[in-house]
């Protein structure tokens, strides 16, 4: 039997709120905290609407899930996100020693990962690739909307 | 003529909010945002009351500072912080493009620099050692106190 709660169906709901970054002229990356199969934090890039250089999704998303669940560790849920997340994002979750951490595409500038910088908690699980053509081709038609 | 308007004034402000985060048992430690001689963002770590790990002092004194001034660029800011940033906030500092950043005490094990990430926009100044023994006593007798 299929269940729907596969690491490809979180990762499309992080698309979705990606997609809705997009449509609202922001950087489109999009993030959910799953917990128990259950998604308890979600968010995406805000940093034009707010004004907030510090609203990415992933923080927004973490800050949701911890009012959520009342706690600051998350060590046993999963973040789902669509593109490799920054320093900030990468320290954030660090702090959260947050179980897992799924992104879609690679950022070789700005990803953490990419940068070699070991900034995840020990205990935290990270894997890239997640979805990764629908992930990067949203980004790409983002910028190529931009240069227009 | 004596100016009021210097480094120690704002780090000992830094360390004001520092103290009132001892006083509601988080780590101590507070940071503002000045421009113009002004200062329009502060917070202090309040991580514990949020049950948030993203609610360090540097975090929320940006968004408060980019929500004063309606853009999340900081380039003509300067921050002052009692202690070392870690790679989190200065991921978020990123961002901002902050123009200055202050910090009293460094941090070996969680600061960015002590952790030789080069997080920072290159046009950041970094400078460490404010108030050092001041901003380290502070967070000294925060662990002693926890240990008793």
């Amino acid at each position: 039997m299929l269940s729907l709660y596969t690491d490809e169906y979180y990762m499309k709901q992080a698309l979705k709120l990606a997609e809705q970054a997009f449509l609202e002229g922001e950087v489109p990356i999009g993030a959910i905290i799953v917990s128990n199969n259950q998604i308890i934090g979600k968010g995406y890039n805000q940093v034009e609407r707010l004004s907030d250089a510090t609203a990415h999704a992933e923080m927004i998303a973490i800050s949701a899930a911890s009012a959520y669940l009342g706690t600051k560790f998350l060590e046993d849920c999963s973040l789902y996100v669509t593109v490799e997340p920054c320093p900030m994002c990468a320290g954030g979750l660090y702090w959260t020693r947050i179980g897992k951490v799924f992104f879609g595409t690679s950022e070789p500038k700005f990803g953490f990962n990419s940068r070699e910088m070991p900034i995840l908690h020990p205990k935290t699980a990270l894997s890239g690739g997640l979805l990764e053509n629908e992930c990067r081709e949203l980004m790409q038609k983002f910028f190529l909307s931009r240069r227009k």
